[in-house]
């Protein structure tokens, strides 16, 4: 950030006065201009034993098999972030929303919210961030394959829990040596 | 936002191509300043039968009741955020965090994640954002000097889940004519 997007003046960056961190202050006006986390949400979407995962057509990762998920919007909820996540890189329908995973990953500034959610029927298509979508039973997950590793953890508890019969929420951070 | 943060120019507010949502877009350098729901994250502070509450020094709902509770900042996790809050509020250590509420609030665009937390020890004093602090078991919960709804809904959840010595994560929505 090098301006203010109120004024159009240059900002400096400094710890404001009764504060303890620095931020982006307008020179001008005085705005402070706050930067948080984002929310990435997204969907474990469930058929059966089976589960439908998106093949990335955007980078990173380009190719590598997913679930839908990403940036929550403004004026919407969680689930309905992931709901529509899930229409739009899928072209696929869920309901009965829980949630499932809430991973931080402190050095972007994201918190991952991941929930399981039951697909309305088995229409689903690629988006226009996807190239294919397919459901997959436990073994058949292209393991190998898999965009990132908090989707490969997340498939792991799910496949296990679903055999079990009990789900419970999975939380935890991801670092960047880890990741 | 009138001015991009990265040139100083006008921005303009429309929808950029192959997405579907009205973005502010800088006229001239073309970056696109995406605009997401912020984390407010807090946290029931837990001691014996008792909880910690913070009366607030600053508005809105000056001098009314609430749990520790903020804005997570960037390069943290949920947990640290909540733990930093509470340290800042309350002057209180907290450890042995657990997810306990996740709520949307989309009418003003934030997720509210609320933990319970042990207290460390007894020691704590208000911080800068409040005029008092104070353990209080069940029946001393000034009840009708709450600062919002959700502080009222979270200690009732607590205090009926603590006698039953079974505690559920709590999720939904709080809009704008129920809060």
């Amino acid at each position: 950030m090098k301006y203010c997007s109120e004024c159009g003046s240059e900002v400096e960056y400094l710890i404001p006065e009764g504060d303890n961190l620095k931020r982006y202050v307008c020179t001008r006006c005085d705005n402070i201009h706050y930067q948080n986390p984002r929310i990435i949400a997204g969907c474990i979407p469930i058929l059966g034993d089976k589960v439908l995962l998106c093949r990335r057509a955007i980078e990173p990762r380009y190719g590598l098999w997913t679930l839908p998920a990403g940036f929550m919007e403004n004026n919407e909820t969680t689930e309905q972030a992931a709901t529509r996540e899930t229409w739009e890189e899928a072209r696929a329908k869920v309901k009965e929303l829980t949630l499932y995973g809430l991973y931080s990953v402190p050095h972007i500034s994201q918190v991952y919210l991941l929930y399981r959610g039951n697909l309305v029927n088995a229409d689903f298509s690629p988006g226009i961030e996807s190239l294919e979508t397919r459901l997959f039973s436990e073994d058949e997950i292209p393991w190998d394959k898999l965009a990132f590793p908090v989707i490969h953890q997340s498939l792991t508890h799910f496949f296990s829990e679903y055999k079990q019969g009990n789900f419970t929420l999975h939380t935890g951070d991801i670092l960047r040596n880890k990741s």
